[in-house]
């Protein structure tokens, strides 16, 4: 069995994954935000490609979160900051969501991939624990910046390829490179993202405190997995 | 000014290169042997897309190189070998040569770029020398396998991030990784390349020597330059 990762969403035609389990990471911050809220017991996360799919879930009693370059789009309950998604707000209730990122990378996942899940520093060794044990081929699709390579997807990557190492066979060039560079930032990961462009997008955005919780290890066990159009949490 | 490195050609749409030097890195093998090729006084080398546009050169007198997969093609003079680029076999001569990445990557800089450069570790300080004075952004465009992402490459452009660290503002995510990446593997950079899939695909191939000619620093001055469709020695 093989572990990919997948740095961009742009590079995604080139995997094989009709087999595959394809995890979707988008760090800062929306499969974090997922993670949490499925966690907290959200009934259902919806992902959305645009703001205005979100308008089409108004009046069915539903959540409106939307984010677009990393603030809440005006007019909607929230974005994707994970303190939105805390058991008081999302308990019970089903999340309509659109990201930047996030969303648009498990769109494409969706279409091809046989299972899809949602991966995050705060379900890793959750996630972890269900793909060693499920002999199939895993993807590991960084959603990174517009289709650009970011930092933080890669490192959670690199992460998943560490923790995964002997129960797979082979690994691509860039899950060698996101385990390495894992292991270089894992002591402080907070410090290491200083090095990163959207480190800076992020902090003239005033979302520091959104940063370090996304950066929590493990403080969640729900996986959340794509079923149909919603995301539900696994069950194992 | 800043250095940005493009992962892959399937990223390049993503960079605005229109007032950029674009470096092209093709470590394994196709730019080490070009820049070996001109530092050898090879007239000049004509990177061309296809086997068959090689044959359109066939009575000009020209040397004919062509590799697949990396295998000399059936018929051609010679391929990507290093050792096909000595004083002696293309001393005086043009080259028309086609490979499986690093002509592609060739001509999609070529497209838009204000200047492209051939660079690989056999010339990496005379590159860095160069580019850290012309007051221009750098693009560093590996040019993978195939449009994934590959480790040599990726070395080859942290290598040049590191060495243009204080000359330029402004970095990239992908540029801090390569970096790092680097900081890693430079102390042995074949037993790091061991990791690598291309590694193993060259080992099936057996050409180690070449592995091992092309991880070489700085034996060669010459920078090649592309003027119209011929790859020509830099006037510095």
């Amino acid at each position: 069995m093989k572990i990919e990762v997948c740095l961009t969403p742009a590079l995604i035609d080139l995997y094989d994954i009709e087999q595959s389990i394809v995890v979707v990471i988008d760090i800062l911050r929306a499969t974090s935000s997922i993670t949490y809220g499925i966690e907290n017991g959200a009934e259902a996360i919806i992902p959305v490609a645009n703001v205005e799919d979100c308008l089409n879930y108004n009046d069915k009693g539903y959540l409106l979160a939307a984010e677009r370059n990393g603030e809440v789009v005006v007019g909607y309950d929230f974005g994707n900051s994970p303190f939105s998604y805390t058991k008081e707000k999302v308990g019970g209730k089903t999340v309509v969501l659109t990201t930047t990122n996030g969303t648009k990378a498990l769109h494409l996942a969706n279409k091809r991939a046989s299972q899809v899940l949602i991966g995050s520093f705060l379900n890793l060794d959750a996630l972890c624990d269900y793909l060693k044990v499920q002999d199939k081929n895993v993807l590991l699709l960084c959603a990174g910046w517009k289709d650009q390579f970011n930092l933080e997807d890669t490192l959670f990557a690199g992460a998943v390829v560490s923790k995964l190492r002997q129960y797979f066979e082979h690994f691509d060039d860039s899950s060698v490179a996101a385990e390495d560079l894992y292991g270089i930032a894992k002591n402080d990961l907070r410090k290491y993202l200083n090095k990163s462009s959207h480190s800076h997008r992020l902090a003239q955005l005033n979302i520091e405190e959104d940063v370090v919780f996304c950066l929590q290890l493990n403080i969640c066990q729900a996986i959340p997995v794509l079923e149909g159009d919603r995301l539900v949490k696994l069950a194992v």
